[in-house]
């Protein structure tokens, strides 16, 4: 097992990351404040570590709840339905939460934690790979708005983190490459040797070798873990973070929560900003070439979807988070391994991006491969 | 106009205390960092003070929420109707939201600044003496649970606060003295001296002269500064601005939000835990006497209201967020002055108490003043 500190002064965690670490209580027991546990997890979850994930609370009193699974579940009211059942169980301020699934599971249940009372603890055992890389260090939380994607939120730090590499097992191929997407991502935005190494193992990664997946966890969680210490609410650089975000939430809306998984956008996003990035003359072709192999060797899509309009899909760009007074930023990349924050393109730049990505068939999308 | 600085580093903000500062550009628009500005109010403030509001800033793009009045619309469901409009107008993170009027419209405003997008300014231009004196400082947000008051939140702190005594003139009576109540509750936990002046200047607070009550709103404001700069996440001495409270939520919450106004429950939740400070033999007879006085003139309850049996009301406190693993700690008082939190009380002494309080008829409850 190898331990990672996210360094937060004193919001700081530990991220516990290797093979069957689920139902440990030495790793999770020094963190939990008071008796009283709520457990929430999914109905595809419970089945398989519920039990497991309960064994890690002896002695305590531990309360369970499992929500339907899924991003179109990651709405106020199932949130709400956290709350009753803490109020229900009576819940104090010295109670801790754990979020056992997903990055829905996570983010719904961090957001609870950060809200219920106005905030009580929580810890984190993410089951999927996109969890493990991506939601598990930041202290993100939230749910979605009909009208926008993690809308509603709070920035609310995890008091622990536990990564078992065990979990990934069960997890669907396309929930796989999903996670691989941010993996791939903080390669592109700050780490040229890990996009280097990831061309290496990338078919290791899908075979799911337990080292080359816990040294890809470790590493990208190190890489998010560094830029989050710097800037925790994202006011500067944390913002490089976004890279493929923007247009990978008009692609989550625009085709309703959950058609596209969060990975699966965010995998042609990053493709379509490497593509602006070209058109600014920033990436050479032989670069761009090289993101979209290594998306599409991840078994991820690397086209936008055609029912999306250039009209709407640059209208659901415009209600992201990441713009500011009417102006629309992007992360786009300098080269592999830096990007920055830009608003300096011509519109027409973007509105033709858009366009060429919907020139092509689908060469590979969500539920045809 | 006198202006004080609440203290909390990065946070700190000013509240600015006098006549007609309502619709002064030059005490927000340094607070503003965007163009949009959504104020949110209610049906009974806005035909009075929204036009003023709204010319408070110039220049700036101003959206208008009226929501419906009362502590039983303190929902998620309100919330929601927030959010739906920052979504609908494309309001951006750098958005300032204003709330405009008493303690709910202020917890709900600032709640959904907490949340949406993780957190947006939010500036509070309160209306009722209540909000001016108690909500206006802290950062304290949130909104209620149909099981729980409050119990849904998020700490938050304004940018600004403009506290316009013009605004009390058009305030009910009882929404008045429900403002007193939270005035002598500084007196009674740390500022005796404050409780002298209010013995002498109550008649003059309830015939609302203009001097009198700025004063009170200001050393009200100071001494809750001071306690909420020392802990501004109640961890500890905090706690000390719940005296009443934990009576006064039973009360709340068991008659129905919004039968007893806050500062009305929490006003008899003051006399009761005076009641129990002299069964502890902390406080003599004559200050209970003193504070039961004060209260009473101040056209408050002074008694719990009989609907309630014992048991409901214990129950009731059970759910209230100062309680730790199943015991009930109380803000109770050593003097008049002087407040402490404590579990080491025998529950027979809260029954004894509680019952005590039912025994008398009504002398003044809610709606008979």
């Amino acid at each position: 097992m190898n331990t990672l500190q996210v360094d937060l002064g004193k919001r700081s965690y530990p991220i516990h990351i290797g093979q069957d670490l689920i139902g440990s209580p030495e790793l999770v027991l020094p963190h939990v404040r008071g008796k009283q546990v709520l457990i929430v997890t999914n109905t595809t979850v419970a089945p398989l570590y519920l039990e497991k994930a309960r064994a890690a609370f002896p002695d305590r009193q531990v309360a369970t709840l499992v929500l339907p699974d899924g991003e179109k579940y990651k709405t106020l009211e199932t949130l709400n339905l956290i709350y009753d059942c803490l109020l229900e169980h009576r819940f104090h301020r010295q109670a801790t939460l754990v979020a056992l699934g997903g990055g829905v599971i996570g983010d719904i249940t961090g957001f609870a934690a950060a809200s219920y009372q106005r905030g009580v603890d929580f810890i984190q055992i993410p089951t999927t790979l996109l969890a493990q890389v991506d939601s598990s260090v930041g202290g993100k939380t939230g749910v979605n708005h009909p009208l926008g994607k993690n809308m509603i939120g709070a920035f609310h730090q995890p008091v622990c983190v536990v990564a078992d590499t065990g979990s990934l097992n069960t997890l669907e191929d396309r929930q796989l490459s999903a996670g691989i997407a941010e993996i791939i991502k903080y390669g592109l935005i700050r780490d040229p040797a890990f996009f280097t190494w990831l061309e290496q193992n990338m078919e290791a990664l899908l075979n799911r070798n337990p080292e080359t997946l816990a040294y890809a966890i470790e590493r990208s969680c190190r890489n998010k873990a560094e830029v989050v210490a710097r800037d925790e609410t994202e006011q500067g650089e944390r913002a490089l973070l976004n890279l493929g975000h923007t247009f990978g939430h008009a692609i989550e809306t625009g085709m309703g929560y959950g058609t596209w998984l969060h990975g699966e956008a965010v995998a042609t996003g990053m493709i379509m900003a490497a593509d602006m990035s070209k058109s600014l003359g920033w990436l050479d072709q032989k670069a761009l070439q090289q993101v979209a192999n290594l998306i599409d060797r991840a078994q991820l899509p690397t086209r936008a979807p055609s029912e999306l309009s250039t009209d709407r899909f640059i209208e659901l760009m415009g209600v992201d988070k990441k713009v500011q007074d009417g102006h629309i930023n992007l992360v786009l990349l300098k080269t592999i391994g830096q990007a920055v924050v830009t608003g300096e393109f011509a519109m027409t730049l973007l509105r033709h991006t858009i366009d060429e990505h919907h020139a092509l068939t689908l060469t590979r999308g969500p539920g045809l491969s």
